[in-house]
């Protein structure tokens, strides 16, 4: 992974294309290596990003390269007899897309045809396309919590045409009853998983639960509040955070981003009743703002300014940000 | 293209990619292969879109199909000397990066050393990237106008660190004054077209202009209220346009994109002081809402709806959607 990961930081594109495609050429399974180098490096990436020791550019050129390979080891056919049709995307809003990429290049090398929608896609454009190809599932990769009520959307209009949804990605598929919630029929850990899964699907399609999944209203709409709470408690915070003041117009921009994430993340955590998820991205924030000297004072500033805001705008929200607090005051 | 276009279409990846590398090993050159077949691929799906005879998913596969072909156009090594270095990326907010992934390729097969970050990539992140890595140049491709504010924002950081900046793309590829105006130093037509610029800046890098550019402020400012300007005309629309309340909540968020897009177009407009910026979009988002059954007449009161607003927030905007309305009882 080192060897790779090593140069697609440093954008060598072809030196790194030329390790992924070694590495298949010696024997080694295509899976393996998307999941064992390519993912591994992309994981690292963003681990050097929370640690403040690379940029977003850097980001992007590691991606690049990584996008690069990914294509260099698709399959110019499938090598095995055609298990399957399926759809995988990415909720609305979610522009990363590198996950779903991969997985369709490993259920493309198994012999499963794949439309690979990649990021971003409305729900209604999802529900046309899927409509008139009916692909024995629908895949959903979700990175980030904050997609949860993207996914419930994908979860009904899939369910709607009589297709199962699948889900897959670091939100979700570690928690097979999260998944459930938010109204998916299987998760995909890896890809023996997702065939095994469509396979079963194939034999005893009654089994597949499609009724309608609905979340919490109250949550949704506390949800599409977010930029207007944070834009209240970032003006609140200005006045109990002094420094605020000599920040940079770009500094002022990050500092209402994350507050809006911290809304964002409360919802997440409402929908499914996980706590969690919350305080989980209170760490990493947390991280991430101390590696570029922001200290943990002004994270529980900024949380006790969203406070006042919540009140009205959800209690539940309020309660989490009190809790918050007490999970930043005894982090170590 | 046609033969790549209808694979492209209809997600059969291995048969276009095979398509698009026969006519590469059969002699035609890369750069050829990308712009008369790929972009052109890429551009008719734009145009079947606007018709509405394929939908935001199918265009989401074709543009899946495309990028695995660039791929594998891509040189496993460059064939030519080295000719400089560059960075290639797009504004924030800019999310479609296809052309400039085409470009990189080009200029990768053409001997450049190439960092490409992708879409949308904030300025203050490129501003660290370039200082740090030199590159001979940035290369901002621009395909809408709504994003000539961060190209502008992107010119500045890559004159502040001494680094000339290059454009191309639709919205400012056959206008030079337009990119001059955004700070571009030369605009990139095609391959040979940055070929010869580059070896330009290198023969006399003096007669580069790297002073700092600056946008209306006003106009700034208009452009940052474009969504509070389109609600509160939404709000205005549905008294106005009775069979609004019959829309669905989809087609009732798409109106209020519209509006938004409006607003957003008159800045641009604005910015470089060409009318025919907004024009041209009203005339394409009136063929595509016409696509969808959408009279003209909607539009129309769309414009007047935005009136009362811009009275107070732009004059000139209100001036644009005046004109905007005699120009719709012209068109045919």
């Amino acid at each position: 992974m080192d060897q790779f990961h090593e140069r697609a930081l440093t954008g060598r594109t072809s030196e790194a294309v030329r390790f992924a495609v070694d590495l298949l050429d010696s024997g080694a399974p295509q899976e393996r290596i998307i999941t064992d180098v390519l993912a591994r490096s992309q994981r690292e990436v963003g681990d050097q990003w929370q640690r403040d020791e690379i940029s977003v550019a850097d980001e992007h050129v590691a991606t690049g390269v990584t996008e690069t390979a990914l294509y260099a080891l698709s399959p110019s056919r499938p090598d095995e007899p055609n298990l399957g049709r399926v759809v995988v995307a990415c909720a609305e809003g979610d522009w990363h897309s590198i996950a779903s990429h991969m997985f369709s290049e490993q259920l493309r090398a198994a012999g499963v045809t794949v439309s690979f929608l990649g990021a971003s896609t409305p729900s209604g454009e999802v529900a046309r396309f899927i409509e008139r190809y009916r692909p024995d599932a629908l895949i959903v990769t979700c990175n980030l919590p904050i997609f949860f009520s993207g996914v419930v959307s994908l979860a009904n209009v899939a369910h709607d045409v009589g297709v199962p949804l699948l889900v897959g990605g670091r939100a979700v598929a570690n928690s097979p009853q999260r998944a459930s919630r938010l109204g998916s029929n299987a998760v995909a850990k890896d890809l023996n998983d997702v065939l095994a899964t469509l396979a079963r699907w194939r034999e005893s399609p009654d089994e597949v639960d499609l009724a309608p999944v609905s979340l919490d209203t109250r949550v949704a709409a506390f949800e599409s509040q977010s930029m207007d709470i944070a834009q209240a408690a970032h003006a609140r915070l200005s006045t109990l955070f002094s420094p605020i003041s000599r920040y940079t117009p770009r500094q002022r921009d990050r500092t209402l981003e994350d507050l809006r994430y911290i809304v964002l993340f409360m919802a997440a955590s409402e929908y499914v009743d996980e706590t969690s998820i919350f305080t989980e991205f209170l760490a990493w924030l947390d991280n991430v703002l101390q590696s570029r000297g922001v200290p943990r004072a002004a994270l529980v500033l900024g949380l006790e300014a969203l406070i006042p805001e919540l009140h009205s705008a959800d209690p539940e929200g309020g309660r989490l940000a009190q809790l918050g607090v007490e999970f930043l005051s005894n982090l170590g």
